[in-house]
C-alpha cells in the first residue's frame, strides 16, 4: 500500500496507477516505504486548491507566514531523530555532524531568517514617489511549484529548503515535489508541515506534497496556467526539459543546473603554500564524496614543476582519504560516466577512476589531469561536470593562457582565486579576475566554494548553465524572495487603499525608497 | 545604394543581399531610403565587436557611462529638427506636441535619468555582511540586443529608448536593432550616437545598429553565446518565437508583448460622471491612434441602463473624434483582423468598424461590446488584442461576474478601477481589485492608463504575456536598469580588490545594504 500525497491539508491515497522505492545506498538494499508516482488528476487537485489558497491569501501580511514558518521550524526540530534517521536510511549520508549538526539546524535557521524577513517586509523593496504619486512593492507571484535535489535532503529539500522558504515568505503556496532519492525523509517534512499549518491558521494548501510524476506531466505541472513560478534544484538535462515546458508558457523557472566551479592556484600561493591548498581543495572535493553544487571539479594550476607537484601531492591525499558512499547508484553512474568522457578526450588519471573503495554505492576518490592547451582545443568536453570525489587539474602555460580557459568556461556557481600573501600574484590575478568574474556568481578569494553562508549577500546563483537566471540567488534572505515575486505598481490609487507597507504611515519600519533615499520614517519626514 | 550599418563604430555597407524601404503613413508613398537586411557575417561582426567592448569595459565606474549618456542626449537635442521630420514622415505622428514637445523631450530625459542613475550607482544594489565578510552588488551582464517598436520612434528605440539607456548605464554595450518602420531616424539617433562616443572616449563598440535580419539570423543573434541579454518591444508572435530562441540558449529576454488593459468602471462612479469618464476613455483611447502599449482596449461596465448609456456616450464620442493615420499598413490590417475577430466573436459594433476615415493609412475610430456572460464563455477570444483606435465594453452582471472577468483575463501592463468619490462603490471595488491586482503590472484609480511617466516608482510591465517576466520595469530609473545586470558576490575577496562600490569606505555616498540596514556611509560608521 502506497504513502498518501498531500493535497489540500488532506493526507489522500493516490489515485497514480505506479509506485515507487528508494534504496539505502550504504547496503544497496531496498527500502520499505512504497510511495506513488502521481497522475494528472491528482496534479491537477493539487494545483486547483493552492490556486484557492492564493487567493484567500491575497493581502496578508507577511506576519502570517512568518509564524507559520517559525512554527514549521519548531515542528522539524522535534522531529529531528525521525527526520535524520530517515534521511541517513535514504542518502548514507553521515548522522553526526552532516545531518544532525550540519543540515538540519540550517533547515530550520534558514525558515526562521526567511520569517524574520517576511515579517520585516523589506524584501518588498517598497518605492514611493511623491512627485508623482506613484508607488511600488514586489507582491505574491502566485502558487510555486518546488523541485528539490538528491543530494541536500533538507536543506534544499522542496518542502523545506531554501526556495520553499522563500516562496512560502512571499506569500505563496508551495506544491513540492519530493526527491525520489529520500521520499521518507519528505513525508516526514510533510506531517510537520501539515502540523504547522494547524497550528497558525493557515490554508489547508499552503503546503502541499507529489512524490514523483510522469515526464509529461511534469512539464504540464510547469507550464499550468494556475502556477506562478517554479524553483528546480537538480540535473542539468531533466531540468531544461522542465525549463522549456515553462518558457514556452511564460512561467519564470528559477533553476540551479550544474556547475563545476573553477578554482585558480596562482604561481605564488603555489610557491608559498602548495600543500595547504592542497589539503584544502581535497578536503572540500572529497566533502560529502563530492556532492555538492558547489564542488570544486575544475582546478587551473600553471604548467610544470610547481603545478605538476600540486597535482601529485593532490592525487596522493585523494588516494589516502577515505572513500564516501554516493547518493545513489544513478549518481554512481553519472559520475563514472564523466570520468569516461574526460579520460576519453585526454585527461590523464593521478588517482582513483574505478568503481568501489568505499562502503555501498561508491567510486574511488578521483583526480585527473590535463594541459591547458588540450584544454582550450575542447573546452566544452573539459567542463563536463562529473558530480560527486573527482577533480580535473588544468596545467596552464601562462597567466594569459589562465584567462583564456576563463573566457572559455559556462556561466558557474563560483570561482575561486589563489594568490600569495605578499602581492607577488597581484599582476596575474588582476588578468584571471575580469575574466572569471563575469562566468561566476560568487567570487573568492583563498578558499574553497563548498560552504555556502546563509548570508543577506549571498550568491548562490550564476549565468546559465549555473542558473536559469544570472540576476538571483538561491541561498540567503531576503536575496532568495524576489524570485517568487512581481512587481506591483500603484498609481493615483487613493491612500486608504494602499497595502500597509506602502501607505504615509510606517509603523512597522519597514525600509523603503522614498524619492530616491532609503529610509525608515514616514512619508513627508 | 543602401545605407550603411554601424559595425565597430564604422559606417559599412552592409553585405547583405537585399534591401528595404520604409513608407510614410500619411501619403502612402514609398520613402527614398534604401536600408540594408544585413547577413550573417556582419551581425557576427557586431557580436565580436561588442563582446570586446564588454571585456574592455569590465570594472569602468558609472561615471563613464553617465557621461556618454548625457552627451548623447545633447547631440539628440543638436539632431532635434531632422529627427523629428524623419519621425513624422516615416510614422505620421504630429510633429507637435508629439514628437517635437513630447517624445523627444521624453527621450532625452529618460536618456538623463539613466546617466544619473549610473553616476549615483544604488541600482547596483551593494550588499555588505560584515558577519561573513560577504558582500554582493549588480555588475554588467554583457551586450545586450535591443528591438524597439513601431509605436514609438523615439523613447522606444533600439538605439535611444529606454532598453537601451538602461542597458548602456547598466554598463553594457548595445545592439540596436531598428524597427523596419522607422529606419531613416533610427539611422540619424545612430549618427547622434556615435559622435557621442568619440566626445567621450568610449569603445566604438559601445552602440551598434543593423535594421533587419532573415527570421533565422534574428534566432542565432538573441541566442549567440555572447549575448548577455536582450530587451524587445514589438508584436507579440515575432516576440515569442525571439524568446524561444533565447530561452533555450539561457538568455534573459525581456520583452513587452501585448496588453490590452482593462478598465473597470464601478457602478457608482457611472452614476457620479459617467460623461466625465467617457471622456476620458475616448481621449485615452484614441490619442496616437491607438498606438500605446496601455490604450484601453478592454472597458467592464455595469450591465443596465447606465453602463448601455455610458457605450452609448462613448461611441457618439468615438464617431465625431477625428481619425488618425495608424504606423503602417501592418498596423491597420492587424487591427482590421482583431476587430472582426471579437465582431465574429459575438462583439456588436457601437462605431467604426471600417477602414478608412482618416489621412492615408487610417481605419475608424471603433467601439464593440459584448455580454459579461458572453465574454466569460470566450475570453480568450474576447481578449484579442486589437492594437488601435478601438476598445471592447463588456456589460457585467453583477460585481462578481466583474471580478470573474478579472480571473479569466491574461497578464496586462495595466488595471484601473474608477469609482465613486463617496464610498458608495467600495465593496464593489473591493471585490474586484484583489482579482485584478494579480493580472496587471500597475493598478491605477480614477485614472485612465496611457501617459506613463518616468519614475523610480513606475512598473511599465506585468505578468506573462505583458512582458516574459512579471518582475521588472521597462519604464523608470533606476528600475528597469537591473534586467541587464547579472548579480556578483564577493566571499574573502581581499578588501583592496573589492570594486569601489563595495569597499569599506564610501566616498561617493552611494546607498548601501549594511547588515539589513540601508546607508550611505561607510562600513563601520
Amino acid at each position: 500500500m502506497a504513502h498518501p500525497v498531500l493535497i489540500n491539508g488532506e493526507w489522500s491515497a493516490s489515485t497514480g496507477a505506479s509506485t515507487f522505492q528508494a534504496a539505502n545506498p550504504a547496503t544497496e538494499e531496498v527500502l520499505p516505504g512504497e510511495f506513488p508516482v502521481s497522475d494528472w488528476s491528482e496534479i491537477d487537485r493539487a494545483l486547483e486548491a493552492a490556486a484557492e489558497a492564493s487567493r484567500q491569501m491575497r493581502g496578508w501580511p507577511g506576519s502570517r507566514f512568518a509564524d507559520f514558518l517559525e512554527a514549521y521550524a519548531d515542528e522539524i526540530e522535534a522531529r529531528a531523530d525521525e527526520l535524520v534517521a530517515a534521511a541517513n536510511a535514504e542518502t548514507a549520508l553521515p548522522v553526526s555532524p552532516r545531518l544532525k549538526d550540519g543540515e538540519l539546524p540550517r533547515t530550520t535557521n534558514q525558515l526562521r531568517q526567511a520569517a524574520a524577513a517576511a515579517r520585516a517586509d523589506s524584501w518588498r523593496a517598497p518605492t514611493i514617489d511623491t512627485a508623482t504619486g506613484i508607488r511600488a512593492m514586489l507582491g505574491p507571484i502566485g502558487p510555486v511549484v518546488v523541485f528539490g535535489p538528491n543530494n541536500f535532503p533538507f536543506a534544499f529539500n522542496g518542502i523545506a529548503g531554501g526556495d520553499f522558504a522563500a516562496a512560502i515568505a512571499a506569500g505563496n503556496p508551495v506544491i513540492a515535489k519530493g526527491h525520489s532519492c529520500h521520499p521518507e525523509t519528505t513525508r516526514l517534512f510533510g506531517e510537520a508541515a501539515v502540523a504547522a499549518i494547524q497550528k497558525t491558521g493557515m490554508p489547508a494548501a499552503l503546503v502541499q506534497l507529489i512524490y514523483r510524476t510522469s515526464h509529461e506531466d511534469g512539464y504540464k505541472l510547469v507550464s499550468d496556467s494556475r502556477v506562478g513560478a517554479c524553483g528546480y534544484t537538480g540535473a542539468r538535462h531533466t531540468g531544461l526539459k522542465l525549463k522549456a515546458a515553462a518558457d514556452a508558457a511564460g512561467k519564470p523557472f528559477y533553476a540551479e543546473l550544474s556547475s563545476i566551479n573553477p578554482v585558480y592556484v596562482l604561481a605564488g600561493a603555489l610557491a608559498e603554500r602548495s600543500d595547504e591548498i592542497a589539503d584544502q581543495f581535497t578536503g572540500s572535493c572529497l566533502m560529502g564524496t563530492g556532492q555538492f553544487c558547489t564542488n570544486p571539479g575544475l582546478v587551473v594550476v600553471p604548467a610544470g614543476e610547481a603545478g605538476e607537484a600540486f597535482a601529485s601531492a593532490a592525487g596522493t591525499k585523494f588516494g589516502a582519504a577515505p572513500v564516501g558512499t554516493m547518493l545513489s547508484e544513478g549518481v554512481r553512474g553519472s559520475f563514472s560516466s564523466g570520468v569516461d568522457t574526460l579520460k576519453g578526450a585526454g585527461a590523464s588519471l593521478v588517482a582513483g577512476g574505478e568503481s568501489g573503495g568505499g562502503n555501498g554505492v561508491s567510486f574511488n576518490n578521483t583526480l585527473l589531469t590535463v594541459s591547458g592547451s588540450r584544454f582550450l582545443e575542447d573546452p566544452e568536453v573539459f567542463q563536463t561536470e562529473a558530480f560527486g570525489n573527482g577533480s580535473l587539474i588544468v596545467f596552464a602555460d601562462s597567466v594569459d593562457q589562465m584567462a583564456a580557459i576563463a573566457e572559455s568556461l559556462e556561466g558557474n556557481l563560483t570561482g575561486c582565486i589563489y594568490s600569495d600573501s605578499n602581492g607577488a600574484d597581484d599582476e596575474d590575478y588582476n588578468v584571471v579576475e575580469p575574466a572569471l568574474r563575469t562566468k561566476v556568481g560568487r567570487l573568492l578569494n583563498d578558499k574553497m566554494p563548498t560552504g555556502v553562508a546563509v548570508s543577506p549577500a549571498m550568491n548562490h546563483g550564476g549565468p546559465y548553465p549555473a542558473t536559469a537566471h544570472p540576476g538571483f540567488t538561491a541561498v540567503g534572505m531576503p536575496g532568495g524572495i524576489p524570485r517568487f515575486a512581481m512587481l506591483q505598481c500603484y498609481d493615483a490609487v487613493r491612500p486608504g487603499r494602499l497595502p500597509a507597507v506602502l501607505q504615509d504611515e510606517n509603523p512597522g519600519g519597514v525600509w523603503r525608497n522614498i524619492d530616491g533615499s532609503w529610509t525608515t520614517a514616514n512619508v513627508g519626514e
